[in-house]
């Protein structure tokens, strides 16, 4: 097995940094040592492999994205990465283990459902992945097989308050399966948003003729997701379920989250890139020269944008600071414009839900440490301990530890990152969501298990190279 | 320089836990390894000095206690403990590191004061310590001084809002102070109650001939420490200054805290083992055959213990779990009954305040782990991490990592402690405040920068094993 | 016309009281007079037809009893209290309006609905009635219906989130009906529990044989009101409708009304009396040598009386005190237990939901008074000036004021009232809720529009003295 | 003694309103009435002496305004205003009672300065006007007095949080005074402002030569009124005292007071027309050409005027509708620019604390009903109905009923006024702090105690008119 020496750099965890020396010897981190110890005698530098030079830069471990859609599904196209695509563009952004959502569709068992997933991704990975487990159809079959999910390493369901007649759960639905979250241990992940009522509003807005973009937007106000966030809890409450509610978007949510938590309620909430960074106004209700107002349609996703206006992109980086919110996913769930967002051209309703950002989470959120939003550590904590806390993994992944799998990740401080199409763009899209976003720093080494995947600009990895990874349940419930 | 190797142990940190071995040169930790580990193909364990066994044990930072009034003058006498018996009591209990209380009384010179407890500590210490600064008297010499704190390593002061014509500063000083805090980057910290109206309810009680020790907890009614915990978060909110709460007794005052930390404001909170344990009925109303209702002075101290039909110890304890409450220091102030807390016969506002704990914390907090109040990494956490963070510490002290000072503790699981004066009691008291507590689990061996100081129920070191530790900023501020 | 004079009483409204004399000329209030004025030289006491002596007693306007079920089909029976029978009741116990819902079921058109009350309550109340409406299935067409309302004087409708199957409305029909609610000024009422959460929770309880009475509250638990108290609020909040939530009865739910209030919300609440003075363990819980633990049967109603241990009664008293809930209503919906409350032997869910408390609401609001629980002018309030603002009656109803029906209450604070089965009890039933309730009151005499229908304690109205009131829209929005 | 019959008006009250004709005779009102009606055959209109035709217009009770400072000697110089200008100006503005503050200074005696206040009104009043008791000097003697308050028909008292050797209590001497407050039924008014913090800011700004009037408010901090409302708060809610806080003006101290209120607390607050209307930037920071930036000296009062960029006219506007702020009074306090304000050239310190508004409450706040901001009942109620129950006059004063004072104004929703120097300006300055307001009513016709003292834009009354009304204890309580 191949021994390799990270020296020299600063190595930064969730609660501090400091220069330390890494010993990988295959695909473990061995040892963390006092920089340039000469350990009991024996020069390590001379006795390894392969010496990586960090001097300068930040030793971090590997970034955990755990929401991603590849190859998804949705309204009759699908998320234009497959595994391959979207793992390797994950590597060359630092993310060294994605968590991906296995699909249980209506009519479908479960464990039919997760299957699947596992052969779309086995062989194609470049980097480590789990699953999640959709539910999409509570009933007794699927609650039963929910019992089996534990042994699988899948200890996370996901449901949907949203979608009526796709994904949607109705609220006896909710509730058995909290149920079973309470019995079992595993966590219950939430889509957020009052689907019935929204559903209302989007009917009337394309009856009015309202069907840019932008209208996407408004139809899903921040009332229905306040709302289903707020239902979320109390039947968790009643139940006892861990509640994880994804992609928060609006700050009347986040206070929801906040309240229960202060409550001593283990309900923990996550947001995304584009809701740090994004508006309504400036990108919803964008147009372009080729789409003209259609080009808001490059950043449909739902939970929507917010408006610019109700100032939820300062609450949702105070959010950050103050542990109302625990972490940084993308749902990523790319598509093209050309020939998958534009079936929704005159009718936004049919336009695929979903932003490719799985590349530069771990950039954008960086740049939240270069403008003062959020400290060094916690930028480690939100992209990678405490994912790997939330989901079962830590030990394994999100900290650089020994014992550890060898995901590192040598970060420059002073590199630059130019994001956009053709510029740094590996995802498998027509266009960037983050077209022209400049970043203070840079991805230079990515090690995933002790195989440099990214280095110098190239990747070096192979697809397979990936491998599933069971998790344990959360370890990050009070 | 002897090598030690802790071996076998379940190494926890503040996010996790994780077979590991610690490797110790001299008096710092220069390696963690993987267990067992024949790293390139050196034998630890036959190469170095010293291997300490921790087999089925945990292996945790060495406990730091940022709140100790070590021979404190108070009211005509003085805290019991020394700098060395406090500091070896401290040993006992798995503390390495204490933070006491420097103190500029009205007329003093901050710098004098400052050198007067350097004085009492120097040569005396079983444990490293640090030094916080009370500012007794908030005047134009004393904030010029505070410019100087930073380079003597002191990077908090405290401020009272009780003791008028002691310690008391009025919001005058109190805003010119945080004022300095801001610019400084100084650690505001403060004794919130309300003096002057509490004293009004001392006076009318004694007046009234209620002077048991009761009374004490009579007169400083919770409202009186809610009023002015807000008090100090809406100063520290108009001036910038981080705000550290001390000694947190009332679930109301952890409201307002709650409430201007999810707001994003710099503001922390601290309890003690007495305020989560004990009550007003249990132990101030407490009688005993020796002392009639005199028994309940070994329980004085302020913030007072609380009633238990309130439910404050519940919502401390849900507060330490949802980091509503950061840490747990002890207010270490000890006074024997003989001819100390006596002083205050027939008068409680006589009585000396305080309770001895400096030993006991690491025991009793373990016990909220055993009882499911708080996980195994949030034990370490609040008794270790964070402190360190909070107080600037933090790399050297309050982490398991190389480069990190070797104050280590090996904590049995399955060892068992009794407490009570004759059984588990080095401080210098006549009485033990913990009387009959008994703890699943017990500190076998304590590391203090690489010496063993307590190891099979046993003291190992001399007085001035401990050394000053000088304090960056804070590292725990958003 | 017949003239009357109530003179020497002290007349109390919602904001004071004050000693004067009330002219009624036929059906009206035509003077409110300083006591004894000969007034400009006319001598009134010679000059009426009647005079009535309210010396030492309260003048007070008519009871507003805003929420009833007479004759209310539920569950394979129908309320025991007819129009007639029920009327009577509430005329015997100060009350001389109710407003009772006429109910749509699915498949029904609106206007069917609203016609076969009509049929029901013409001709034989005893005292005014108005009408609000259940809309018990929101379609196109009952939709369409509802813009009809304002000018039938039914100016409120009510909505179901429990009942799946029977009276639900999803959130998709709230949404719709709320839009309409906005549109035309009528007030949304809602029945605020979530059904289907709810009927899960039946179902597991009946299967595991838990099927006494008591069960009914267990499985219609606090969370379950105060999520449907916070989704109605929501959807409020989204369309701008007013919405007024009936019987709440969890202190968690009261404090989701006040949140919205102070924020400005249009949003009210109504208690009833059985949430001010039962609760699950005594009256839920009890048992007798006659029904053994189906003794509990006589107080099933929805939303249900909730445990003594939460403190739930102190809650709705204090909300009453600070106008956070603004009316009590009875829900009165009457059943024997012989015939029907005992279809639901072995199994509760088949109870028919409902207690009798028509006659009994101005007395036992009253001893609130007595009891110190609220002010004399809070019970006019709570019990009929806000009832007739709420309800667009003010100014005809809930004010002794010239030009309003000269509906008037003379209550005696020297008086007393035993409420039980054989004393004090004129509703059909077989049994009281309210069985050796002792009130420090009495209702003396009652005047509906003019006419004595109560005195010394005889009933001296008819069947069909009582007329439909057509109301305006809401007088009480913010 | 003179009959009039006022008739063919709207009557409004604080719950409706209503056409209703109102009978006078002498001081009093006897008898309201339908209207026009025949009484028992006696014709009114030709039985009385004087006929006021009110058609068209609204017929309220007279304005209260609580809180006025005539001739209240300041920095060096008294309020422009004596008790006979500002009595005029008030009845002018359609208010018929003033509340006016008696001033005890440090070293008097409170009886003495009770004895003052009484000289100065005596004899020159234009309408009827009561005291409230300022205790300067909070010591045994005053505590003593405090207790002969109630029987001199003076039921409230007021400290000072702010203004340090002038008024200035402090908590000790806070917490006497309201035990004797929760004693006696008095109740407490407060000035909360923290003034020891503030006085530091004064001097800090002034030393860096900020010395225009625009940094009174920056001086001023919301900050340092939310903290002293929330400490006013807590002392109340230790000794059960009844509080209420004079001009609010902080979106802040609004939610203080509405959390204490809906905790069942007895907490009010009042605002001024100023807070409404007025702000930092547009008015103390204003420039002009004959005073340059001093210009804002006119609007220097104490707490502030709030920047228009936080919002908080409209958080203040809404917590009137509400109920969280219970009234509006003008804190009536006029300074001429020439002679006095300008006392403060180069030191905003210095400027005399004031503005004069005791002529406009009634129009500002019947501006409010036009723009839709508040009700027309709630118009008469913060104006007249609330200030009379919270200060124990309701049923003479502030309610149209048999009974009470005929203190009755006649408001032209028709009409329109101009307020400005040289307009409607009936007040003792040399500029209006509302000039250019321009009001969409008029107040017609005033009536005090039955004396018609404006009509048809004249006064009609002489100086004596007004009498010292005693009052009872507060009818506000819950
Ligand atoms: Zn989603
Ligand atoms: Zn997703
Ligand atoms: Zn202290
Ligand atoms: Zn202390
Ligand atoms: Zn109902
Ligand atoms: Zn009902
Ligand atoms: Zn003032
Ligand atoms: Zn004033």
């Amino acid at each position: 097995m191949t021994t390799t020496l990270v020296t020299g750099g600063t190595v930064v965890s969730s609660t501090g940094r400091g220069r330390a020396d890494v010993l990988i010897d295959g695909e473990r981190i061995v040892a963390v040592l006092e920089q340039g110890s000469v350990l009991l005698g024996s020069d390590l530098k001379a006795g390894v492999d392969r010496v990586i030079d960090a001097t300068g830069k930040y030793v971090i471990p590997g970034g955990i994205d755990a929401h991603t859609h590849m190859e998804l599904p949705f309204g009759g196209t699908a998320a234009s990465d497959t595994f391959e695509t979207g793992t390797r563009a994950a590597a060359w952004g630092g993310t060294t283990t994605i968590i991906d959502f296995a699909v249980q569709s209506h009519g479908q068992r479960v464990m039919d459902g997760l299957a699947a997933w596992h052969e779309k991704a086995a062989g194609n990975c470049a980097i480590d992945y789990g699953f999640h487990q959709i539910i999409g159809d509570v009933d007794a079959d699927s609650l039963q097989a929910m019992d089996g999910l534990v042994d699988e390493g899948v200890t996370s369901f996901k449901l949907f308050m949203a979608y009526p007649g796709v994904f949607y759960s109705d609220d006896a639905q909710i509730l058995r399966a909290m149920q079973k979250s309470h019995d079992t241990g595993l966590l219950t992940m939430m889509h957020a948003e009052n689907g019935p009522a929204i559903d209302v509003l989007v009917e009337q807005l394309i009856a009015q003729g309202k069907t840019d973009p932008y209208y996407h937007g408004v139809a899903r106000a921040w009332q229905m997701e306040e709302e289903a966030t707020h239902r979320a809890i109390m039947l968790a409450n009643l139940t006892g379920a861990p509640l994880y509610v994804v992609h928060v978007s609006a700050k009347q949510a986040v206070e929801q989250l906040a309240a229960a938590r202060d409550d001593g309620q283990n309900v923990f909430g996550e947001t995304c890139p584009q809701y740090l960074y994004l508006s309504l106004e400036d990108n919803l209700g964008a147009s372009s020269a080729e789409w003209g107002n259609f080009e808001g349609a490059k950043w449909v996703c739902s939970t929507p944008l917010r408006s610019r206006h109700e100032h939820h992109r300062d609450e949702l980086w105070k959010a950050l600071r103050t542990n109302d919110l625990q972490m940084v996913s993308t749902d990523h769930c790319p598509f093209c414009m050309k020939g998958q967002k534009d079936l929704g051209l005159g009718d936004f309703s049919k336009i695929p839900n979903g932003i490719g950002s799985v590349e530069h989470r771990i950039d954008l959120l960086y740049q939240g440490v270069v403008d003062g939003r959020i400290s060094l550590e916690r930028w480690v904590e939100i992209t990678s301990a405490t994912p790997a806390r939330m989901f079962g993994l830590y030990g394994r992944k999100g900290v650089i530890a020994p014992g550890a799998d060898a995901d590192v990740v040598i970060y420059d401080p002073d590199g630059h990152t130019s994001i956009g199409y053709g510029k740094s763009h590996h995802m498998s899209m027509d266009h960037s969501a983050w077209e022209g976003y400049e970043i203070d720093g840079h991805v230079d080494t990515v090690l995933s298990r002790g195989k440099v995947v990214i280095d110098d600009d190239a990747y070096l990895g192979v697809a397979g190279d990936g491998r599933f990874v069971k998790r344990e349940l959360s370890q990050y419930l009070i």
